[in-house]
């Protein structure tokens, strides 16, 4: 446990003024703890510093003294990087929140770190533009939060990770100097990555203050269907019927099973199910298009036809209206937290090639059947992409905190089946706190040298995030 | 200048075998030059491994015997990386040609270094699919060297650099040992991004063996026009009205002067103005779809009654067959070998934020002019991407040599003019050998820093490609 004397506190405090170095426990204790409830950290000091120079100034003290810090965003990551397990200073980057520059001629955007990221949706909006990063957090999910897990979310298939919507970035590194990398090119082939180092570091490596991030044409026409198929493999051959005729159109392919529906029903006043007919599985297919009257629903019907006719589709609606749309959408994105109102829930977020995902799902699920007989698995997510949430709800009549204690036994064994099939033990949510201890188990040792050569490199005393990632 | 003893050789020659270590002066000949013939390296040794393990033990050795190592692809890169200027052993990875897997339900394949480009198209095709990285030098280019160098082309529009088009990687390290990061995954966040380093790198911090690629839909339909416009900034406006309509299927634009086209009019046979009249710039817009009758003709109709409405088309003549279009890349494709045929030519591969474009180029047209009185502009290339080939071509009336005295001074303004647009002076090409020496000058003193940082941690005896990017 990290033990700050009360003239570290006061110089650390004098950085960012008074009001913006917070001491008062009951202050902290919201930035201690996330949203699942899994963790607690604890902490005498969280700092706001309103500027990258009050950023670089702590760093540097921080360096000095070899005091480890945290940095935390909107606290919405689900495997632990942002919080202090072991009385770190806490770097908020909440203020932090300009935007500061909008250049639509070269389709960019230059936000802070602390950005909220619907505060970006709605500046793109108001130019005319999308940034296509979508995610359940995205209410109080800051960017610089999102760049430092390369958040993933249901448009990645379409436009990449959070890793493949940024130019550029500011980051202030371990020792506080600040490296301006704010490019806003396409090409730029001059050196190393150093960029995309960041991305993803989950704050071990520096602290990112800014981003030029892209920007792209808003969609004018969107189709949206809920397809029913029989199973998961089903899925995948809609999944490549419309991947081969839309191409970069398909803007979304999502996979949910009925027990996901059901959940949903159950707990969401004012959902229906879009079918008359129950089904084993279904998929949210989702076209665009920035032009109106580009024929999307045209090509939507093309899909659904050509799926029709290699037999894998048992019902299909298409969204009559954006209402209808926003419907289907709110099945697929309540599915997290109507999952947690039925009891414990187990919780793995994975990717295999895209081929792998029905045999994974099947072998994961017959396996975790046997350990613990009764659970009900919710399997869901971007199938496209191969990345499932492969979550299990507790059976009905178990315990919940006997339930839970299979965390690990469960995670273990789905983990495995993954790595078998050349798979990620972390798609989309990082490695943090919680799978830290597994890196040993899912990298080469050559991989882990290389990767703690280079945080030694960038971050000699260690002080950045520490514990988290390698 | 290295010195190799005898007995080093003959164990760097019992790693590969005798017919694939090249000492013959003659046989090395072609491997030291390259093809705008700026360059002239020295080595008395060429490997050509077979295996990846031959490329390990080849490492191994030269890290034990701190020997230097160049490696080399195609020989097809533009900034000198592939030559080795000071003695150093030529790493061949020609023959590390095979197509390891196609995986079409993944929609990847895995590739060694040595496969030319040209033969990844083809296989990508007989698998109903695309491999968009386009260059005019595929028919040589090896993928290694294209990954090496995050080769750009005119695909990156739609598509991205190289560095979007791959998911995992095959290493060898400078020490010798190897890392398997051949990952097929849509999304893995687990650590630090290796692979990014890698990409890019021009060789200088392992030796890529293979590579996981993505593959994409076939485009099945596809429009191409040829417009007329009067100034880069209505090329820049046409750009924006294609890409606010079509997104991301528009899959080029490319601009080219007046003199761009009458060059290749007066050296390529069979050629021929698709206009009747001459004006000052063409803009080369292609749409695509992979669905056959998914409107793309209509698309690029109303993209061009757009611009129209706009005011900013002269003229346009749409492709009215496969071969027309053809036709019309030809003129594009052509404009860097008839440029040969008029003397001296002095290029700069530069990128700006794409709005800044037509600022960009009246300022280097209007400095250079004052520079070399009747030196002829020829910038072409890939303005969606901001970036641009910024040649010129000597004065009719000039000696070849005297102005090719004049490629420092003249690259040098064309860069400053660069960088105070906030672009890079190496948008596609690299750094290489030719532009090291003006990486102080366009990096912060912290940028360069952390650049020779990772060189130093991953190639810390400096044996891999020394001399080159840092």
């Amino acid at each position: 446990m990290t033990d700050l004397s009360d003239d570290l506190i006061a110089r650390f405090v004098s950085i960012v003024g008074n009001p913006y170095a917070i001491t008062d426990p009951d202050e902290i204790a919201p930035h201690l703890v996330e949203r699942r409830d899994l963790y607690q950290g604890a902490s005498p000091l969280m700092l706001r510093p309103g500027s990258v120079d009050e950023v670089s100034a702590i760093l540097t003290l921080a360096s000095e003294t070899e005091t480890p810090i945290v940095p935390q965003g909107g606290n919405t990551g689900l495997v632990g990087a942002q919080i202090p397990f072991n009385g770190e200073v806490i770097l908020s980057l909440s203020r932090l929140d300009r935007i500061r520059a909008v250049d639509t001629a070269n389709d960019t955007m230059t936000v802070e770190a602390g950005v909220v990221l619907d505060t970006i949706h709605k500046a793109a909006d108001e130019a005319d533009r999308l940034f296509p990063l979508s995610l359940g957090s995205e209410g109080s999910c800051q960017i610089g939060g999102n760049l430092s897990t390369n958040a993933g979310g249901t448009a990645v298939l379409a436009y990449g990770n959070t890793r493949e919507l940024v130019l550029g970035l500011e980051v202030v590194l371990a020792d506080g100097r600040v490296w301006n990398g704010l490019r806003g090119l396409r090409k730029d082939n001059t050196g190393y990555d150093l960029k995309d180092l960041f991305v993803g570091a989950e704050g071990t490596l520096g602290v990112i203050t800014a981003a030029v991030i892209k920007l792209f044409p808003k969609p004018r026409e969107t189709a949206t269907a809920f397809v029913a198929v029989e199973t998961p493999a089903d899925a995948l051959t809609l999944f490549a019927t419309a991947r081969a005729r839309a191409g970069s159109q398909l803007t979304a392919c999502e996979i949910l099973p009925r027990i996901g529906l059901e959940f949903v029903l159950r707990h969401a006043e004012g959902t229906r199910d879009p079918m008359a007919q129950p089904h084993p599985w279904y998929v949210l297919l989702e076209l665009s298009s920035p032009l109106k009257g580009a024929g999307i629903e045209g090509l939507m019907q093309a899909v659904l036809e050509a799926a029709y006719e290699d037999g894998i589709v048992r019902d299909a609606a298409v969204a009559a209206s954006f209402a209808q749309s926003l419907d289907f959408w709110q099945i697929r994105l309540l599915l997290s937290e109507v999952q947690r109102l039925e009891g414990g829930s187990i919780k793995s977020d994975v990717s295999v090639p895209v081929g792998k995902v029905p045999e994974m799902l099947e072998r994961g699920i017959a396996t975790v059947r046997e350990m613990v007989p009764g659970v009900r698995p919710v399997p869901f997510g971007h199938i496209g992409d191969g990345n499932l949430h492969f979550n299990f709800s507790q059976p009905e009549d178990m315990d919940r905190e006997a339930f839970m204690k299979m965390w690990g036994p469960v995670t273990d064994v789905i983990d495995d089946i993954v790595m078998e099939f050349g798979g990620s033990i972390s798609a989309e949510h990082g490695i943090g706190y919680q799978k830290r201890h597994l890196m040993e188990h899912i990298k080469q040792p050559l991989e882990l040298e290389l990767m703690r050569a280079i945080k030694k490199t960038l971050d000699p005393k260690g002080i950045l995030n520490p514990g988290k990632v390698v």
